[in-house]
């Protein structure tokens, strides 16, 4: 299936970038710090459009189409052409023409556009119609490094068995191995899924652990991590291990409280954890509030990732607001993308195409130098990922 | 009284906005989703100023004007041009010619210059200065469809004397009523007036509702629907008779307690309530998450409306970032004027202005298409109102 | 040490600001109602750096410079060329260039360049390396007049032996004195750092105040007014006297929970207290809600100071958000510079220019007049603060 090509990320705008700024954005090959996989199979209408679709959890509805969106204007934007068709071709004809292409070939298509060197791959999620960890940078190119899911590692242990009066231990011998991987470069953790931030933060005793392990263990069903006291003690444990922590915040999907995900209610813990790297994921529409706490905590540094891509359009307004008040060594890129590649490259193109406008303002007004435009896409596109992360 | 005409819309930002879509902009008639009447009577200057005045229920006081301010420098640059005066005309100028025209002749004056085919009036507030349900429509041109609001029909119910007892069945009954009434098209919740988003949303039990209706028929005085179990009943009603439920979000009278009328707290409504459709009224300032709902949750719609209003020449700023991230689908326009028919105009005017401006750049640095665009105007100002109440 | 000279405040945005409305904004001296001195001895980099940071309590550490952040580019493009250095001189430049001037000799250097006429300085922060009161009007030229801070009052009364029995008459006298003092224009409560804005906001009687005078001297070490009555009675007392109210609010470091000092939190003392004027301080990221508050209350102001520095580039942005909702008697200027001298000039140069792209906008657009824009910028730079001070 012959495809075609990705257009310039500055087209249209190229009157408002400097040159030397907007060649940099072009080629610089970006960590994407935080990502998921590609779809494994060819998925039908309905499920791509419920794909691109954070909120919710229902079907797309009959009356409507998420083409219709921010997301769904930008992937007619920019991935029509990455499939051969015009830019802003139809939801109908994009959707026509995608079911031309093969999963495989859909993703070799559109993922080497988003010009990532690295991939730092969640791989707590395991959707069973997902590639796993390693096929991603495959078929993308580039490498790739995981990141442990906390909630899903203790599940994964008390679903194999270990005792209630063990698991303590168990978890910390989890994470040691972890710390000790060399392709395991941090944990994550999706407490908003679970409680939300508002919870006690300090660290349990063992012997709480335990109890509430075997609270746990008798409930029927699966074992899923839902008390507030084994969500802190993976944690601290990871802290204590030296493992980087991802946190999910803000935007996502509608089983989360969103206003029980605003970052500041992580202050507690904040202030008093061994001061691994945390990493503060999406955040909006909390994101000043996430580049406020990156100023105030040394340890801590957030993304504006997920909510780019969703965004689409008005994605350089975000941008411009997650460079209110953080330093630049403490924000990061991602993408967030899960599914359908078309979000992996997005991510990236609407990144550096809001990068661009933004800081090419700055340049072209004198706020700073060209220079320091330059440097600060490297920051948060590289080096403060190759930091955080020992890379 | 010879008036003078509507600037046009796009008056000193022409180049910005293409001109298809401009056009389309300037001609489009819109529904007019959340409206009140005008002012029967002439009205002195400090109940004008207080009537542009939305947070205070204090008069404005001697030192200063509220035509220093946001919506002040917009009535005086689109409405004055419709008295006759040059645009800028100052507050004095403004307030004198503004004598001169008799209350009817001020909303023949205005009215028709917002460009509206369709008035949903909430007809729950009774000002008695206010013209009543179809004369607006009479006034302005156009067609009206009415709004009925859930406290009132409940305390219009008690006030006639139907006893606790009877309250649910009499609650019922009028509901009924007014699903079966072609005119009512939906009905409305002041809630964020009389507790706050922060209660208890369950669907009560009649017992308790009888127990609660009881407890109101005991206080002295008109009954005032601020019970929490009341409230909820009166929505769960309303939604399971099929009506549409607007709701006041966020920016209003300082009578209410803003932080307690963040949209987010409405979530264990929205997750458990029958899915008929839900209009979060104004939002801002919590319009971004107003929109996160509205992507979230099938069966839930917003407006910026009342604070395109209020913020004046920075309603463009406003209506981008209610393009953020809700599917195009899931937004309506309204101007929520009431009293001085500037308020009926300029929610128009600013809305097409604005929605050219945020619009017209997605065009012109090819984000969208111009009939994307177009498209996305229609939604909004026309065709998600028809809808969502089946108009 | 020869110095140089501020560059234009518009240059590379002169096309962008109307000539009549830049030139006033150039020449206008400004009220700064809230300011702290300047460093009374030279500093080392590691403090300087550290007094670049409002939100953290920890040294900068060694893998990044402050100067890599909104508030160094923008100290590195204004302040570099009163150095005499070329505006963007990197960090390493700035630092060594700057050491070569003492601090008296940096203040007069920068200070004037602010263009205030009068700093109103708050007292209640007594850093020892910091100037006294009078002193920075003698470095940096103009008038002076100082606001006294509400619990370093309390503290002081009690750490100098007030027993807990005459607490509140003594307290009632100190400020009965600072009402008579003509230096005195008002208060200031840091609620924000002591217990957040949710407390209980009700004027409590003298008993309980001599209560929790008394428990808090039987505490050891000084005195630290954190309990919440006291902290009330002050703010009530202060209020009885006549004295306008100074309230830090949002954005500050990290020993508040910022959450927990969302304006909005304060609506049960502003619907309660007497109306004398009360001024939101900072207010970031919640300054829309102030804006909203100061639009409802009469007596209530706000400002945007501090993250004006903070958000260096980006303060235009918030500039503009600043002019939401609340009519323009209502804002204020502040700079909330402390320590180096730098934060007293860039607070007025980023307000000036973003003042003159934001209103410029206006005026280029047609959405006000250029007279317009010079009186909105009188008012908020000067004459409201000369109203709220009684100046």
């Amino acid at each position: 299936m012959p495809a075609g090509e990705l257009q310039d990320v500055f087209d249209g705008v190229e009157a408002q970038v400097p040159d030397g700024l907007a060649d940099h954005l072009r080629t610089v090959t970006l960590v994407d710090h935080h990502v998921h996989g590609t779809f494994t199979e060819a998925v039908d209408r309905a499920t791509f459009e419920f794909s691109i679709n954070e909120g919710s959890n229902d079907p797309v509805p009959s009356w409507m189409t998420q083409f219709d969106s921010p997301l769904g204007l930008s992937i007619r934007r920019w991935c029509a052409p990455l499939l051969g068709l015009p830019p802003h071709a139809d939801g109908e004809q994009y959707w026509k023409r995608r079911c031309e292409f093969g999963p495989d070939e859909l993703a070799t298509t559109m993922l080497p556009a988003a010009g990532v060197s690295r991939w730092i791959v969640d791989t707590g999620f395991k959707g069973d119609r997902i590639t796993p960890h390693g096929r991603l940078a495959e078929l993308a190119g580039g490498q790739s490094s995981e990141i442990i899911r906390l909630e899903r590692v203790a599940e994964d242990l008390l679903e194999d068995g270990t005792a209630p009066d063990d698991f303590p231990d168990a978890m910390r011998a989890a994470l040691a191995r972890a710390a000790d991987d060399p392709a395991v470069v941090g944990t994550k953790t999706i407490v908003a899924y679970r409680t939300g931030f508002d919870i006690d933060w300090s660290a349990p005793a063992d012997a709480d652990v335990v109890t509430r392990a075997r609270d746990l263990a008798a409930r029927p069903g699966s074992p899923r991590i839902d008390d507030p006291v084994l969500i802190a003690f993976g944690v601290h444990e990871a802290a204590a291990h030296g493992l980087p922590i991802q946190v999910h915040v803000g935007f996502g999907d509608r089983d989360l409280d969103l206003h029980r995900c605003d970052p500041l209610l992580l202050l507690p813990l904040l202030r008093t954890m061994p001061p691994v790297p945390l990493l503060l994921l999406h955040c909006y529409p909390y994101h000043r509030q996430a580049g406020y706490l990156a100023q105030a905590f040394d340890h801590v540094n957030f993304d504006v990732g997920l909510a780019i891509n969703y965004l689409g359009p008005r994605a350089t307004g975000l941008v411009a607001e997650a460079l209110d008040t953080a330093p630049f060594a403490k924000q990061l890129y991602s993408s967030d993308a899960f599914g359908p590649p078309e979000l992996h490259v997005l991510g990236s193109v609407l990144w550096r195409r809001a990068m661009g406008l933004v800081l090419g303002e700055w340049v072209r007004t004198g706020d700073c130098a060209e220079a320091d435009a330059i440097r600060i896409v490297d920051m948060i596109g590289v080096t403060n990922a190759q930091r955080v992360y020992g890379l």
